[in-house]
C-alpha cells in the first residue's frame, strides 16, 4: 500500500505562471483516494501529463477563491462531464464558490451527467471537514487577503501487528485478535495475562498530509498539526521581502520553516514561488537554515514514500 | 516584415485537451500587431512557453462561449493586470461575453489598471469589425451549436515600387510618387504620358489570414474569403465520422479543405482535432485528397512566411 502515499504536484506558481510553473495545484494519492488540492489554470492538463486518472477524483479542496487556485475548475468539470463521469464529486471550498463556478455553465444550459456537491468551509480555526473509517480530514483557517483554508488529511492510527507464532501457540480466536490489534493483552483460560507487547508488534507510523495554502506567517497553525508526517507550505518570497510578504499576505521560506519546525514535521515542502525568482534554490537554502528536511515544489514531480527506509520522501521527476 | 506575418498555435484539441494538445488559441502577428485568437485554457502559459510578449497584444477575438474557447480569459487578463499593463485591450465576442468574464472578478473587487472594451460580434454573415490604414479585419457567421465566428484579416493592397532609376531620369516629385504608387501614369512638362507599368513593379502580394472556427461544413462561407493566403479551418473528425461531426456541428478534414478548394485558399491549416485521434496524419492525408497545400496544426509551432520564395509557409516547432 505504500504506493497510495504520493503527492504529485502539478502548479507550484503564485499568481502569474510561466512556461515551467503552473498556478497551484497537487494531488494527494492517499489510502486509494485522490484528492485535488487547488485547481489552478490548466490543471486538466497538468493531470494528463502526470497521468494521473483524473475521472478517478474523489474530491477537490478549494483554499480560497484568487484566481490562480480555482480558475482550472472550469475546465476540469466541463472534461470529467465529457469524458463520461457519473460517480458524484465533492468541491470543499469558501462560500461562494459554487455561483462562481456554476455561473460558467448557465448559458450553455450545461447538462451534468454526474452530482456534483459543494461543501463551504467552515469558519473555525480548525475544523473536521470528513470523517471516514480510517482517516480524518480537517480544515485549517489561514490569514491571507480574503478568507483561505488549508488542509489537513490524517489516516488514523494503524492496528497492531499480531505475531502469527503467538495466535498458534495460545490458539487466539478471531474476536480476540481484533482487540488485541487494537491494544488489548490476552487473558489465558487459567486467568494468565499476556502483555500486548509480548504479541505485537508496533505498526508502521500512520501518514498525514499539511496543506498550508496562501497565508502570512501563522505559527499558531502548528498546533493543530503537531506531529504531521508531510507538510506544504506556501513561500512565495525569501526573506529579504519579508515586508512585502507581511504586506500581501505571504510567507517567505524562512516563514515556512519555522512553522514546520514549531509542528515538529517529518518533512516539508515548499512551493508558491513568486514569478521573480527563476531559480528556487535560495528558497531551499532559507528554509533549511531552521529545518533540515526541506524539498522544492516543482510541477510534474511526485512526492512518495519510499519502501525502505519507509520514512523517507523522495521527489521523482515524472516522466512524460 | 516578413517576421511580421506569422501565425502561432497555441493549442489545437477539440473540447478535450490532453498532455500535447491544449485547447483552442492562436496568436496572429500582423503589421506589427499581435491578435490573440480564441483563449482556452492554458493560453497564458502557452503564450510563455512561445515567447509572444503577451502583455503586447492588441485585441482579442473569441468565436463562441463554449468553454475550451474562453476558459484561459479569466487567467490571461488577471495576469495582464498583475503585470502592470496600461493599454487598453479590446475584445471582440458573443454577446454575453462580458458578464461571464466579469463576474470572476466581482468578488475579488478587482482593480482594473488598463480600460477593457468588450465588442459584440455582430449578427450580419459577414461584416467588418475593424478598419485601419493598413488592413480590415470582417468577422463571419459560422454554424455551431451556438452562436460562433470565424475571422478574416486583411491587409490592403501594397503600393506599387517605384524604379529608382524612374525618379532619377525623370526628377519626379514627392506628390507624384504617391500618386504613382498608387497606380498613377506619369504626365511628363511636355505632355508625354509614361505608363504606370514602365517605372513601377508589382508589390508583394498582401497578406490575408482566415479563422475558421467551430462549424459545420458551410462552403458558402468561401464567399468572403477569395484568394486568401492562410487559412485555419476546424477539422474535429475524419470523413468516416462525417454523421457524427454533423450532428455536433463540426466539420471533417475533407469538408476543412473542400472550404479552402472553394476559396482558392493559397495554404490551409486544420486543427480541433477530436481526442479520439491520437496520430494526426490522417488529418493532412485526407485534405490533401482535396486541397494540395495542407499543413497540420500543433501546439507551439509557428507558422510563418519564408523569405525566399515569398509566398511559402512552414511551419516550425518552438524552441523552448
Amino acid at each position: 500500500m505504500i504506493e497510495d502515499y504520493s503527492l504529485t504536484v502539478l502548479g507550484c506558481s503564485s499568481a502569474t505562471p510561466n512556461s515551467v510553473r503552473f498556478p497551484s495545484s497537487q494531488v494527494l494519492h492517499f489510502l486509494g483516494k485522490y484528492f485535488l488540492l487547488d485547481c489552478g489554470e490548466g490543471t486538466q492538463m497538468q493531470l494528463r501529463r502526470a497521468k494521473v486518472p483524473f475521472e478517478n477524483i474523489n474530491a477537490i479542496f478549494i483554499s480560497h477563491l484568487h484566481g490562480d487556485h480555482y480558475f482550472g475548475l472550469f475546465g476540469l468539470l466541463a472534461s470529467l462531464n465529457l469524458t463520461g463521469r457519473k460517480t458524484p464529486l465533492v468541491i470543499y471550498g469558501p462560500q461562494g464558490l459554487e455561483e462562481l463556478i456554476m455561473f460558467q455553465f448557465k448559458q450553455d444550459s450545461q447538462q451534468w451527467k454526474f452530482p456534483i456537491f459543494f461543501k463551504a468551509l467552515p469558519k473555525e480555526p480548525f475544523a473536521c471537514i470528513e470523517e471516514k473509517k480510517n482517516y480524518k480530514i480537517y480544515s485549517i483557517a489561514l490569514s491571507h487577503r480574503i478568507d483561505c483554508w488549508g488542509f489537513y488529511f490524517v489516516e488514523n492510527e494503524r492496528e497492531r501487528n499480531i505475531l502469527k507464532s503467538a495466535i498458534q501457540q495460545y490458539d487466539i480466536g478471531v474476536e480476540e485478535i481484533k482487540s488485541i490489534k487494537q491494544g488489548a493483552d490476552l487473558q489465558l483460560d487459567n486467568g494468565t495475562i499476556i502483555p500486548n507487547g509480548e504479541i505485537t508488534t508496533d505498526p508502521l507510523p500512520s501518514f498525514s498530509y499539511a496543506y498550508i495554502a496562501d497565508t502570512i506567517a501563522k505559527p499558531e497553525i502548528a498546533q493543530y498539526i503537531q506531529g504531521v508526517r508531510l507538510m506544504y507550505h506556501e513561500a512565495t518570497f525569501l526573506q529579504n521581502y519579508e515586508d512585502l510578504a507581511k504586506e500581501t499576505f505571504h510567507s517567505t521560506a524562512r516563514q515556512a520553516a519555522e512553522c514546520a519546525q514549531l509542528a515538529h514535521a517529518e518533512k516539508l515542502i515548499v512551493g508558491h514561488y513568486s514569478a521573480r525568482y527563476k531559480s528556487t534554490d535560495g528558497h531551499k537554502k532559507e528554509a533549511e537554515e531552521v529545518f533540515e528536511n526541506v524539498e522544492l515544489a516543482s510541477d510534474l514531480y511526485v512526492y512518495t514514500l519510499d519502501k525502505a527506509p519507509y520514512c523517507i520522501w523522495s521527489p521523482k521527476i515524472i516522466d512524460e
